[in-house]
């Protein structure tokens, strides 16, 4: 069980997009520079969150990727349920209707069996600590730490880069 | 990013053997039988269970499991962890030291990074909502839904099988 790190990739990039400030889409190459990341597999990475209006993406030698919105409306879970899909963590197989109990009615079963109410409710409390989660208030946290974050990337982004 | 069947026929099993309330090993084949699962691969399954000091094994003819404790002193993150190892869901490689930032100094990166407190935050509420939830808890609420589940297993117990 564990997070693709295209989560880690994903959500770094997003906030490396915000420092450039640029406003044209800004490569592969240059996002994944910023990381030390392999481009083609960071571009494969990235593909999910256009798909879920993250990011925007561009094709051609000029394109590359933009924020589609600002960090303050993108959290965590977004950037999760991009990369990792929809799906609950923990699916029921619904064992409970084998064996014992395999000649109770179906309705038997209409309530929801108390393990998975159980593992679900706990998974809850998970996914909306994610969504309780913005870019925007982590990056503000990044910077906290060291207030140069934005002028270093945008110092970075300015010199000469194949 | 998916739990393991084994969380799911972990805690079936060990309801089981809380209801079946027989003082001997039950065999993996009699578990198995229990929730229709395919009795090898349960019994692989199980054993992280006897690692973690949940269950008891004993080898032999007239071997299998039985509960180490009672199911009020077993929560759903000591099944969780037992089966998927104690790791967190969400690794963080550390990326943000190379790339734009590969010539800080490594006391730069001292404070852990903004993204990774906020996914290992959120990860702690759900492990926190699993701790809380005892087996004892659970089977409580499933008796609640079908008041006959320990009668009913005792039954199905005594009926001779092979
Ligand atoms: S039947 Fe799936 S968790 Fe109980
Ligand atoms: S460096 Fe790993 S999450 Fe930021």
């Amino acid at each position: 069980m564990k997070i693709s790190e295209g989560v880690e990739w994903a959500a770094h990039c997003c906030l490396l997009l915000d420092w450039m400030g640029v406003d044209a889409p800004v490569s592969t190459a240059r996002l994944a520079a910023g990381y030390g990341l392999p481009p083609a597999y960071l571009n494969k990475q990235l593909q999910p969150l256009v798909k879920a209006g993250i990011l925007t993406s561009t094709a051609g030698k000029k394109g590359g990727f933009r924020l589609a919105k600002g960090l303050k409306d993108i959290t965590l879970m977004d950037v999760l349920t991009a990369i990792e899909g929809p799906a609950e963590a923990f699916q029921c197989a619904e064992i409970r209707q084998h064996g014992v109990w395999g000649d109770e009615p179906a309705s038997a079963f209409r309530a929801p069996c108390a393990i998975d109410t159980a593992m679900r409710g706990a998974e809850l409390e998970w996914r909306r600590a994610l969504a309780a989660q913005s870019l925007a208030a982590i990056q503000q946290n990044a910077e906290l730490q060291a207030p140069n974050l934005r002028t270093q990337v945008q110092e970075w982004y300015r010199e000469p880069r194949p």
